[in-house]
């Protein structure tokens, strides 16, 4: 079709989520019509993060420095530690502006379907952080999924020598969910956790 | 939210067709996730294409070389050239692998709403190509809307002291297009169109 040089592009484009072979090559042509404009920053903007973004070895977010940004904060409160399947989760929390603790990457969830097990998270790390004296709370912030779940009771017993309070996120309607286009297990959770109206 | 190249980076992969910035963030995590298997590799692939990348001054075609080698290509037949709206025109038709002549990108197509004259599209340099000698047949490819025919119509009349024949892709229903699936201006189109079966 193109010279290989672009072939190559839209091969690789391709490989990005949500971006199927179609819209690769539509991402590659808008690229290639604004060659100076997008591609060119595009360009340097992935060399330097290629370069520049590590894992940090506190939390397992993602960030130029290690430990991260919020792992360094002093202002963070260090007594509290969310934690999160990923770094995605992570991104959301701090989106809400409302967690001002610290977090914990856990790298997925516990799945027999996908095979994954307790040594495939950063379990013992999280283990060991919450161990510190000056942690109080461990704040369970995993999906409301079946994983999701199974994981945070195995946390809930993992974490049970270390002297901390482990919660979870309150369940129920999405605020601005309509009921309408919500599942039966919202509903079921929302209702099983209501709350008498002062 | 995350460190600043980071954000640059996630804001520059929202400038994509099709990425939003909830997908934008996604693909930026994947990235991330696979810094050195996806991340690297992307980067390079844009730079290489950055640097190397032209427009082909004879058709318009995106390619490293220039006469791109479409236009390059000796086997290619000089005395056909498609007319089409752009480059992801282009390259449909150079998947279909049926076109074994040469190309014209237009650049766009005749828009009032959009401001677009003939001017601003390359419809001197298409005229000046019609006019060699080889040339003897310039298929209009443009899409089947009322913008695309318009620009075809204008087109006719551009060419018309060219001394070449001006023909005009077949509109009708796709192939295995399901009728209920169809709008009604390609039904029409196809019925007026319709054909004796022998
Ligand atoms: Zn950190
Ligand atoms: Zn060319």
């Amino acid at each position: 079709m193109a010279g290989p040089e672009i072939e190559h592009l839209v091969q690789l484009l391709a490989r990005l989520p949500g971006l199927g072979q179609r819209s690769a090559r539509r991402a590659a042509l808008t690229l290639l019509k604004r060659r100076e404009q997008l591609l060119a920053p595009l360009a340097a903007a992935m060399t330097d993060a290629a370069a520049k973004v590590k894992t940090c070895s506190v939390c397992g977010n993602y960030d130029s420095v290690d430990p991260c940004a919020i792992c360094a904060d002093q202002r963070r409160d260090p007594s509290l530690i969310c934690v999160v399947e990923d770094v995605a989760s992570l991104w959301a929390m701090e989106r809400s502006g409302l967690f001002k603790g610290r977090y914990h990457v856990l790298g997925g969830v516990l799945s027999a379907l996908d095979g994954i097990g307790p040594d495939d998270l950063f379990i013992d790390r999280l283990v060991a952080r919450a161990s510190a004296e000056e942690v109080a709370e461990v704040i369970l912030a995993m999906a409301a999924t079946v994983d999701g779940q199974t994981t945070a009771h195995y946390l809930v017993d993992r974490l049970a020598n270390c002297h901390v309070a482990v919660s979870g996120l309150a369940q129920g309607v999405p605020v601005g969910g309509e009921l309408d286009y919500l599942d039966d297990g919202t509903i079921g959770a929302a209702l099983r956790a209501r709350r008498p109206i002062a």
